[in-house]
């Protein structure tokens, strides 16, 4: 079956008035609705309005808060802890970033590490934010256990996304986005909907050995880090996805490790929380605080019109810059429309008939 | 053969020697010593005193400068641009992280992005500088492009490993150090020593077709970004690399991309040089400009002993913390010395003759 074409406009107007039915300020339903609806734009259905359900089924079980007070716990000229007050990660990534900016705007960088939030959707939409201001953004997440450390059976780590966005002059900004494993899970889901093996190293079983099976998460299973095993790098994966756990709950107070929050309302909350909530690390760094803006861009269009005419292998395969493809599919969907799988469409007028709203299609 | 062992007190003394007969102060004789034998220490041998001669011939062609005068070019309270006069990058760097140390003293962080420097030796070495201030340290640095990105068979990044540190309790430190490709260049000579083939993912070759010849380098192939091909996440590697020659080299006004000077001296420097020398990145993070440094210990020492405790797949496979087989090495070498190939030996015997110095062996 065909996914059906919802035009931006019409899924952003609906998820609004969901998170406004939830309670969530205007800023923050408008906020949340433009993290989440980043996701589809930019192709990563995975992480859009498909989520939208679960964040309200956390919310039910009082998971998120929609009302939430937030507050600095410390703070030094270039760095903050956030507490997000059990808020929608959408937004709460999104204020930190915005404090994140303004200290960056006063001593050069601004680093804000995160406790007591949720899952804040995709990483590049919140490290985007510091373009506009001529600044490079970061931002990570920790997240639910998946990811098991090379040589190890037991899921340790979230998948941990980094992203790094930088802008340009004539050139579209460079936006790096990555999971820290070989696979997203949202690749498994795909494969999982066209009843699909996965590709060798992308996961393992729940002792540990190779496996292909796109269902073996609910079976024990572990996604792989990048680099899938010791002998192509998988202990530099579990190092990095290691690195985001250490900014983003080592440093601000969040649960870390196996002991993150899980993402659907029906996993138990772990046994032991030894931190508050979900944790993520916001950074801006100005670039004038280095270098001429000018300049920086200049070069920044030097190395990506470089890597543009880089030789391909295949001439159909062309080398490609970090956020051209999210770029790309953008550009579609703001033209024609926001795919939507069937079970995605149903899904969503469940969610309308909660809160006596209509998804309209046109 | 077997390599022989020779004590560090030995290795030291004589490296001292080399870079004081170079022109360097004593000050810098003894920070790059210390630095380049921290390699050695760590069993990173390909980044230590095997590259001895490699610094030589680089500062008999002009490439290296003995006596640089360092200056920061630029500065707010938490970042710097340093001009490393094209020093030893195994020094700038050192200096680089002393400054960032003391802008994370003065307002949380500091960040230094440095340009005209060299070679700095092994990332891990200057973010552990860090650690003695209860600060974690970042480093990064690009390098001359030995790595094609994704669908490419151009040769467009270096190696650009990233190295973050982290202090804990009790623990050992967390340190993670990684090349941002499958396989660092180091593993290739062992393999080139063994005449033995790569395993498949490392390296392509020319034409960008997979390859397992670890010469493929010399014949115009490429080493792999960290995930190998598309399907297992190369272009999340690719993306790691070039976050590296962003901050190193387009923060701070180095040369970038294929454009960064090569190691060996006898390979020409670029045609173009769109900036000065090779470019480094390095940050100090104050932990209690995020929280007391006490319960971030305590934190890291819970986190480091999940991991340890987590279950292996094979009972002779521990599952390991980054930074514990450099610290193993470490342990073992200043115990019972370093070993070094003959090669690496003779090669040193002829540094001796060139200086009039000697090389004891007890």
């Amino acid at each position: 079956m065909m996914p059906t074409l919802y035009p931006y406009s019409t899924l952003r107007s609906f998820t609004e008035a969901v998170f406004l039915k939830m309670g969530c300020s205007p800023t923050h339903a408008t906020m949340a609705t433009e993290a989440l609806l980043a996701a589809d734009l930019r192709g990563i259905d995975s992480h859009g309005v498909a989520r939208l359900s679960g964040y309200i089924r956390l919310w039910e079980a009082g998971r998120i808060n929609a009302t939430p007070s937030l507050r600095i716990v410390h703070e030094t000229p270039s760095t903050a802890v956030l507490d997000g007050d059990g808020g929608l990660g959408l937004v709460v990534a999104q204020e930190a970033m915005n404090i994140a900016i303004e200290k960056a705007r006063q001593v050069g960088t601004g680093w804000v590490s995160v406790q007591n939030s949720n899952h804040f959707g995709i990483a590049g939409y919140h490290a985007m934010l510091a373009l506009q201001h001529d600044m490079i953004g970061m931002a990570m997440t920790n997240a639910s256990p998946l990811v098991a450390p090379t040589f190890s059976s037991d899921k340790m780590l979230g998948t941990n996304p980094i992203a790094v966005a930088a802008p340009a002059g004539e050139q579209p900004p460079f936006v790096a986005d990555l999971a820290t494993t070989t696979a997203a899970n949202g690749k498994l889901e795909i494969l999982q909907r066209k009843e699909q093996d996965t590709p060798s190293g992308w996961v393992q079983d729940k002792e540990g050995a190779p496996s292909t099976d796109a269902h073996i998460l609910k079976k024990g299973g572990a996604l792989l880090p990048l680099g899938s095993d010791r002998e192509h790098g998988s202990h530099k994966g579990y190092a990095l996805g290691a690195v985001v756990d250490l900014f983003s709950a080592l440093l601000s107070g969040a649960n870390y490790a196996p002991w993150v929050p899980p993402f659907p309302a029906y996993v138990p909350m772990p046994a032991r929380q030894p931190g508050k909530g979900i944790g993520h690390f916001l950074g801006a760094l100005r670039i004038d605080a280095f270098r001429s803006a000018d300049e920086f861009k200049q070069s920044m269009d030097d190395w990506i019109g470089g890597f543009r005419a880089a030789a391909p292998i295949h001439n159909e395969q062309r080398v490609m810059v970090p956020g051209d493809p999210e770029r790309e599919a953008f550009e579609l969907r703001m033209a024609n429309g926001i795919p939507l799988e069937d079970s995605v469409v149903r899904d969503l007028h469940d969610v309308a008939a909660q809160f006596s709203l209509s998804l309209q299609h046109n």
